[in-house]
C-alpha cells in the first residue's frame, strides 16, 4: 500500500503550491498563537475562536460571553482584554470559558487552509507535539505542515517544529519534499537546546519578543508535551479532539 | 557606519516580501542553470541570453548567430540544439559564441528581480562561489540571495548555496533574516559531502536528474570555484563582469 504524503510549507505565501484537498493541515505558529491555543485548551477552555482582526475580536466580545485576546507588535491590542502568552491562561482562569483570539499569521493560514478544502485542520506546537504526531500517524492521510511564518517570511521556530514532526513521523509517510528535509536537519541540529539556538541565530521573532522581556515565554513555547491536547478546527472554533 | 543588509529568499514566490530596489540580487539555480552559465562564460562564451520560453529561444536562434539550448524535464527541448549540462560547453566549443539559454525557474527569478528594480543582478553557483562572495563584499550594498527553487518550492541545493554565501560574507552584513540562518546551518551540516547529503536527503532535484543518469553533472555542480567568473545581467545579456 502506498504511504500518504508529507509536505512542509514554509510560508502561507507558498500554500498554493501544495494540494491541500484530502489533506490534514497542521497550522504552526510557535511564537505564540498555536502555543497559546494548546495551553488554553489543555487548561480547560471550552473553545477558541480564532479571528483575523482586532475589530472582529472586539465585535465578538460584545455578542457572546467570552474573553477577547490578541497582540500587535508584542503588546495587548487596544480594545482587547488579554495578550498572547500561555501564562495568561492557567486553568483557574480559562476553564470552561470561550476565548476569542486574534492573531495575524496563524489565523490567516488557518483560513487559507479552510478555503482550499483541507480535510482536517489541527494546530501544532511543541507543547502538544506528541498529540499531533500520534494523530497524524493514526489518520494515515496526506499531511501538510503549514508554517505560519512571520509576515510570510519563513522563520526558525515554525521550521524547527515542522522538523520535529518530520523526525517523529517520516517513516509512516512518503516524503518528496526538500523543505521537510531542511526542517528536519534544522531540528536535529538545534534540539539539544532550542532556546540557545534561537538566541545565537538572532531569530527575528526571538528579538522581537525579548525586546518586551518575554524570555520566559519563549522558553515555555519550546517545551515539549506540557499541554498535550489535539486542537482541531471545527465550524469556526478550535476544540479539543477527543 | 551601518552595514548593508543580507537576506535569503527561498523561492521566487516570496520575492515580493523583500526590498529589491537598491539591492544586488544573486540568482541561484544550482541544478543547473546558473552552473551552466558560470561554466559557459568561464570557457569564453561571448554572452548568454536567458529567455523564459522554448519558443523565444527558437525565435532568437533564427534571428542571430547563436547556440540555442534548454531542457524540459531533463531532456533537450524539442527545437533546441543543446541541453543544460556544463559538460556540453567546453572552451573548444563555446569560446566566442552567443548562447541563448531557456530555463524555467532561474530565468523567471532573473526577470522578476529586473522588473522590481534591482541595482545589479548576478548569478551564483558553487562553480563561482568565490567570485560572487568577493564581489558582494566589495560592493558593500544590500544583498538578496534569490533561490530559483523548483516550481516555487524551496529546494536543498539552492538553499545550500545561499548558506555557503552567508557563511563566507555574513560578517560584512547586517542579517535579520531567519532564512539566511537556516540556509547557513544546512550548508555547515552538509559541506563535508554535499553530494552525499543530496542523495541521503532524497533531494527532489537529485532524483529528477539521476533518473536521467546525470550523477556526474550533479557532482560537478557542487564543486567549488572551478569556473570562477562573475556573470552579470546587463541589457538582457549575461556577461563576465571585468
Amino acid at each position: 500500500m502506498n504511504k500518504p504524503t508529507l509536505h512542509t510549507c514554509l510560508s502561507p505565501a507558498l500554500l498554493h503550491l501544495y494540494d491541500v484537498k484530502n489533506t490534514v493541515v497542521v497550522v504552526i505558529d510557535i511564537l505564540r498563537a498555536t502555543s497559546t491555543i494548546a495551553t488554553a485548551l489543555y487548561n480547560g477552555a471550552k473553545e477558541i475562536i480564532p479571528v483575523d482582526s482586532i475589530e472582529r475580536c472586539i465585535q465578538l466580545g460584545t455578542q457572546i460571553e467570552c474573553i477577547t485576546a490578541g497582540e500587535r507588535d508584542g503588546q495587548i491590542a487596544a480594545g482587547l482584554q488579554y495578550g498572547n502568552s500561555s501564562f495568561e491562561y492557567p486553568e483557574s482562569f480559562i476553564k470552561g470559558k470561550v476565548l476569542v483570539l486574534t492573531t495575524t499569521n496563524g489565523t490567516k493560514l488557518l483560513h487559507m487552509a479552510l478555503a482550499k478544502g483541507a480535510t482536517e485542520i489541527i494546530t501544532g506546537a511543541f507543547l502538544n507535539l506528541s498529540a499531533v504526531c500520534d494523530h497524524l500517524i493514526a489518520m494515515n492521510k496526506n499531511v501538510i505542515l503549514g508554517c505560519a511564518a512571520w509576515k510570510d517570511k519563513p522563520n526558525i521556530e515554525d521550521t524547527l517544529f515542522a522538523g520535529a514532526v518530520v523526525a517523529r513521523i517520516k517513516e509512516h509517510f512518503s516524503m518528496n519534499c526538500d523543505a521537510s528535509h531542511i526542517a528536519e536537519h534544522l531540528y536535529n541540529f538545534a534540539k539539544g537546546d532550542m532556546y540557545e539556538f534561537m538566541k545565537t541565530n538572532d531569530a527575528s521573532h526571538y528579538h522581537r519578543l525579548t525586546n518586551f522581556g518575554l524570555e520566559k515565554d519563549i522558553r515555555h513555547c519550546l517545551t515539549i508535551d506540557v499541554a498535550n491536547v489535539l486542537p482541531e478546527y471545527v465550524d469556526g472554533k478550535l476544540v479539543v479532539q477527543k
